[in-house]
């Protein structure tokens, strides 16, 4: 048996430890053949694809990035009226006939999932693993990235504490989630953020002042505003210069914002996501030795199974206000908007 | 209403995040009033009990040890014939009389469970929050601290990897856990350890032998060998130092030996547990304001319930042989024994 | 004898442990009385003092932040022709000797140094420490912040680089340094940054393509660049959005900004700085016990020595283009412009 | 012009960034070849090398370890009355010869030092660079890694704070240095040790055990004990193991003991440690460049430097009585025996 890898959409920590589960699993207990494919799906389009070996998977469980490099090549979008872009489908397939590719393990965001779907859609045995930090991917509790984004999230909340204290000051941190809310929800309550805003729940700018007067009150002139990147704001203003200058205009407080970016998504994984993503990527491999295509791995509860990828494609998951977090938070007098 | 709380057994990071979480709850969202009772149940014993207000909780979530302080007093262990011992129980209903608590928070591992069940028996309100960083409680998918202490070693153990590199030997790491696993399987997955060791799974010295040999024939003259601490040896040797010098005799290889220690128990928790002990501390004040006692808080899947302390006294939760990373590992070519 | 101790400018990591080490020295081993001065300069306006114990002492050593606060106050500063802010001075000397404090500790940057200067200037005995993240306080090698910082810069540039080489991406970071590129030379540095951009040396967006294409030439498709803030832009912009924009439109490669901001500033002292803080508080209190006043703290080669204030104030110390990390910098080819 | 390179002796963080600095500068800057050496000097012996192209040196910046490999051979050193250890030193010289090496960079502790003084005495060229946790080559203000070991030390002695106050206990930790206390100076001060104990300062037991009792008596029932792994024992014991012994025996606390080991060498080294590094690397390949062999480089104050190897061989860089870290740490109540 062959198989054919790829990873595609923004890098996340964990992508090289779900290749080094997929490959070692593979090579070592089911004897199969395994090709990297460069570059997310444009490594179809172009035959950019390797063999690898064990040698490939030294030193992956703790290293960021992708060692097959990523793209956000999407070949069944069409561009316009253009015919090309049709061809895509066909040249990939075409790849994998060449290179005599039983099935390909595509890992990535809700953008690969669904991509995959429409793999498996003309023919090809796909199976599929969710990656991203977001950790809105549709069908999974969790997915691998997302420990690794919220550690680093938290650090940085904790830092802020010790200028927002020093100084009386606001400081408002932007983290990443353009539509879930995930990071902010999980980094702003592991930080002891005051008020935390999501994407999922409007906010209203007169209460999160009256929080911040209210904490005035009690001896603590100053506050940690955690928002998502993805939060509606006016005039095209950022999430946290927005959030920032609201507040200091309704409070009078000095603010000051942080976005925290990309760092967010690189470096060495958790130990946490480590296990999870070897779990998913050995879980992967048996759904091949198995035959069971087109399932993306799960996470549910405390164990890996799978899911349909038809099921999760176009799907997105989001944080809902009774969320535990959020009850407990507001029970201890943060403000979600 | 007024509640008491403790910690108790020993300590591990999350417990003043759950402190602060308990306790928040009780005073923001309930108008309880909160004792801290000091030095685990001896404070019980010898009243040595403080209240608590909102100012005494800044700073808790990140801050590692209990500021509560802890002991190992177990107040319902008879020594010997001394009946002195068996007026401990009266002595802390009196306490609790005294002060007219309605309800005592303990937060410990499997002995301060017992205790607690104990005191419940004789008619005090008990609630109870699981903490350990060995992960043996029963009863609770996972207790704070025990991410904390994974992390801290499979951060001990990266580090490893390149003094085995480059003197091309076998290192040996000894990672808490008496009678549980856990913690050499985590961080021994994530650290990407050769050969891990637990109390639960029989080890042969010569599969250990082969594993590292045929590692050399593959071109890597080095391993890394995660043990417990609770894994059997012989002549009274410490589990580290028993599997190298094993190890030595049966390959010929350079061992050396690491005890990790109790660095695995302080410090700052990690996100993860920081959420974790928040939410089971609401839990706990939520069971208490609606009159649920005798019961330990639970992480099941992904939320948070609770069980009878009843049915948690006595037992330990153990890693058995099916446990996915072990099935997992074992298909990477991990060595289990 | 009784000495007051302010904090003032900037917040950075360290200056708790130099509160610690001019306190434990003053009381512990010269029978000192020390008074806290909250807010800077705005404390001895405000008469906003408290006495400082031992027990206040505990746990400062690597904790964030200043526990005395910190404000922007210039009392010398003149505002328009208010008369008003002419008596700032005369409350601040009836401050000082309504405590009657035998001694003012003045922890800051630059513009703490000049505060310093001109409160000597009238007469009040003055001991200060350089407290900065940016490094550029004249009469010393370095001081306690910077090392923090530059830490926390090099780990941030380590995450980029593998989102830079898993998208083929250029991605540029903006560290702090208004007017000095100390962060930006040593983060880029130790980061292993392409391209490094400081305040100090004037840079060609040509050469700067240019390198980034030869990178390329040599199978390295992306690239990390390193910018101060204070390194010259158009139209307003900032620096990492300014070189992005010059960068993509030169070369046509893909490029993201980060921009670091308040971050470096909090959180825990390295053990460099903790140790760097201690000896220069102890130093402080020598200073005053042996009655040197007017002075600052310095550092100078590997001991701790001190400097006329008067020297100090208005100066800044700046990146020169014959700074050994600057022309090993380059011999490696990394290009500052 | 064509170097060979080697790394010998025990392993640290910021090795690796050193051969990238050497052979960047040698292949950008000065057109070199590079040969890198295996496993030091049993490299040249065994004829084990192999050029180095700017590819293997991705990468290397933060890296632990050493990609050359290391052992502790020692070319020179007799063996009985063997002959045959004395056609050492030929077999090198043949080595070198045969790969046309103009000159050897050693990169390495004492040990290392010694041998490179002795194979400049037989009549190769050679740059040395001083390479140890320990701190104690002669000749130099410090060296790469010793940053990074203190860090470690530091982060273990944090932690182990919140265990000391929770239990009210006394913890000692023993971290690395054999007849050189640097490492437990350094850590010892930034992590808030109440006792230090270095190899070169007698200590009285006695003494300790009053530092604990006053900390006692201030309220403080808890102490932390930095103990380097080379001070005198009684019975063989080790140094952690002697002194939690003498002290519970002294003063009747509860002794807790931790042994940081290997976890001080590996991993990623610092930014500081990492310019440091660099720069070494860089001036080896200046010296090789304006033929200035027999020498090893060296820091002083804030330049870099170097001295002949001769001065260096064979002495040793020790803690002195007058050291300014432990003036002031008796300032401040330390005790240093």
């Amino acid at each position: 048996m062959r198989i054919g890898i790829l990873t595609s959409g923004g890098d996340c920590p964990g992508i090289n430890a779900t290749i080094r589960g997929v490959c070692k699993t593979a090579i070592n207990h089911y004897g199969m053949e395994v090709y990297g494919i460069h570059s997310g799906f444009r490594g179809l389009l172009d035959d950019d694809i390797v063999p690898l070996t064990e040698a490939d998977l030294t030193g992956l469980l703790n290293m960021g990035g992708t060692i097959l490099g990523t793209s956000r090549e999407k070949p069944f979008k069409k561009k316009g009226n253009s015919a090309l872009s049709d061809d895509k489908p066909t040249m990939m397939l075409k790849t994998i006939e060449r290179h005599q590719l039983d099935c390909i393990v595509t890992i990535g965001g809700n953008g690969t999932q669904k991509t995959a779907a429409k793999l498996a859609d003309i023919g090809v045995n796909v199976v599929s693993i969710p990656k991203t930090i977001d950790n809105d991917v549709w069908g999974t509790d969790t997915s691998f990235g997302f420990d690794s984004a919220v550690t680093i999230a938290t650090e940085a909340i904790d830092r802020l504490h010790s200028t927002a204290s020093a100084h009386q000051r606001v400081m408002v941190i932007e983290v990443m989630g353009h539509k879930a809310g995930w990071i902010a929800l999980y980094s702003g309550m592991a930080g002891g953020g005051d008020i935390i805003l999501l994407p999922e729940i409007p906010f209203d700018i007169h209460r999160i002042g009256d929080t911040i007067i209210n904490r005035l009150k009690k001896g603590k002139p100053y506050s940690i505003v955690v928002v998502a990147e993805g939060i509606p704001t006016l005039n095209g203003k950022k999430a946290a210069q927005f959030v920032a200058e609201e507040i200091a205009y309704e409070t009078g407080f000095e603010t000051r914002e942080t976005v925290l970016g990309y760092i967010q998504r690189g470096g060495s994984p958790t130990a946490y996501d480590r296990n999870l993503a070897t779990r998913m990527g050995g879980h992967a491999t048996e759904l091949i030795a198995t035959g069971q295509f087109g399932r993306m791995v799960s996470l549910k509860g405390a164990s890996i199974s799978s899911v349909p990828l038809k099921d999760v494609a176009g799907k997105l998951k989001l944080v809902t206000e009774d969320h535990d977090l959020i009850t407990q938070g507001r029970r201890m007098g943060v403000c979600f908007g």
